[in-house]
């Protein structure tokens, strides 16, 4: 599915492909973080990682909102923090905490129907393989076919969006991926496990003028003057989850290697 | 100072009293640190760790909203990012952002005040020292006047005060303190160096029902009715950034340690 990421950020990205058939969560890939170039040539160099978690708490709190693709020299922190455990561990606390709100919701039967709204890339589908430096190993893809091979479901918002759906909570993915994806996009998260949903809302064309930002404010808009309620809205970006007509609830999901605005 | 806090935390605070004169940065108590209660007895516990680490995550991006103080199992991992040297970078790269974002303000010149809002409280000043946990230590103030002590300035915001002087923007203090504390306040302010000010709004009594966020959002807005223009915003809670006439641009510095809503 690179290649629709690859609108966003293709002039940045170290776009390896090393993407791997029938994983089930990133650090499956755990054994490559050797691999991974590090500033000191030593593995972890704590000095630098002092100032990359300061700017990961930045990032995450919306403080530092101008930048695009994570500081180089924190590519070895930044790889130890997706591929361990702690990423999986902080998107857990995030949509562990939704569906304890989705839960205790008590919302009115007006004739709405009740929907929450999810980003798809890095939200319901984790694009990590095709993000993962090639310092080291794969310079070149070694199977194409790789390249465009789909992308896992996210495991904590697979689980989520399956308690939502025992809630009756619909579901409607929001995503800058263009139409012309949209079979391909589908077909992906069926695939891995999104069975069914209300609706899949694409950007119509990569000539779309507006930021992120813009573009779901107006869908998000375009729904809740429709029949639609958005009780809670997910996203790994805070222009997911910014602008207007948010949802009564939002939650970010981490996201350190890319910023859309 | 500890009597204003204790209005909102009296409850629940390990409320250690141990101030220290003339000191100048929370980690210049980084040895006290080993006195601090582990939950392995043996220092760092890294799965707990971990766990934490997911938490601050969660509450620094405002995924977690229902928390008045950390989880205490998270003590030892709290007090160590804290007093050792995380804490102080984590806020320095927000000030120093505030400043770049500051120094490229383009400002139309038709009247209005150019204000920048800063909270008090782990914002201005740091009570740090009134938090730091008795266990192992210091169960007992070992004098009563360090509790009536001034709080020390946190650096990072101070430099950024200072800056924007220079910048010709004004501050306006907002804090949910209450008005039979401004003399107290206000002197506390200005030994520390924050030495002159547009405005310090307080809370007018303890009294006052409303939460944080609606009694700050409705300050800002008879700001925003009369003659200033927030241009910048910066407090250690959400409630200080979100709701209305929030600043066009807002910054959130670190704190785990209490939540107000």
């Amino acid at each position: 599915m690179p290649k629709m990421l690859l609108s966003f950020f293709l002039a940045t990205v170290l776009a390896a492909t090393s993407a791997q058939a029938g994983y089930e969560y990133p650090h499956d890939i755990t054994n490559k973080i050797s691999l991974l170039r590090t500033k000191s040539g030593a593995g972890v160099s704590f000095v630098d990682e002092e100032w990359c978690l300061s700017w990961r708490f930045g990032i995450e709190t919306n403080n530092l909102v101008d930048w695009a693709m994570y500081p180089e020299e924190c590519e070895g922190y930044i790889w130890r923090y997706m591929l361990g455990c702690q990423y999986e561990k902080d998107s857990k606390v995030v949509t562990e905490e939704a569906y304890e709100y989705a839960k205790n919701l008590n919302l009115p039967y007006d004739g709405k129907i009740h929907v929450w709204v999810f980003d798809i890339d890095e939200t319901a589908l984790t694009n990590l393989n095709h993000f993962i430096p090639k310092h080291g190993f794969r310079a070149k893809p070694s199977n194409n076919e790789h390249a465009l091979e789909e992308s896992p479901a996210l495991p904590a918002t697979l689980e989520l969006y399956k308690k939502l759906g025992t809630l009756g909570i619909k579901v409607v993915f929001l995503s800058l991926r263009t139409e012309d994806l949209r079979t391909d996009t589908e077909n992906n998260l069926r695939n891995v496990g999104y069975e069914t949903w209300e609706k899949v809302i694409l950007r119509p064309d990569s000539n779309y003028a507006g930021t992120s930002l813009e573009f779901k404010s107006g869908q998000r808009k375009k729904l809740e003057e429709s029949k639609y309620r958005i009780v809670g809205n997910i996203g790994d970006q805070w222009s997911d989850l910014l602008g207007t007509n948010s949802g009564l609830r939002t939650f970010k999901l981490p996201n350190p290697i890319y910023h859309v605005n």
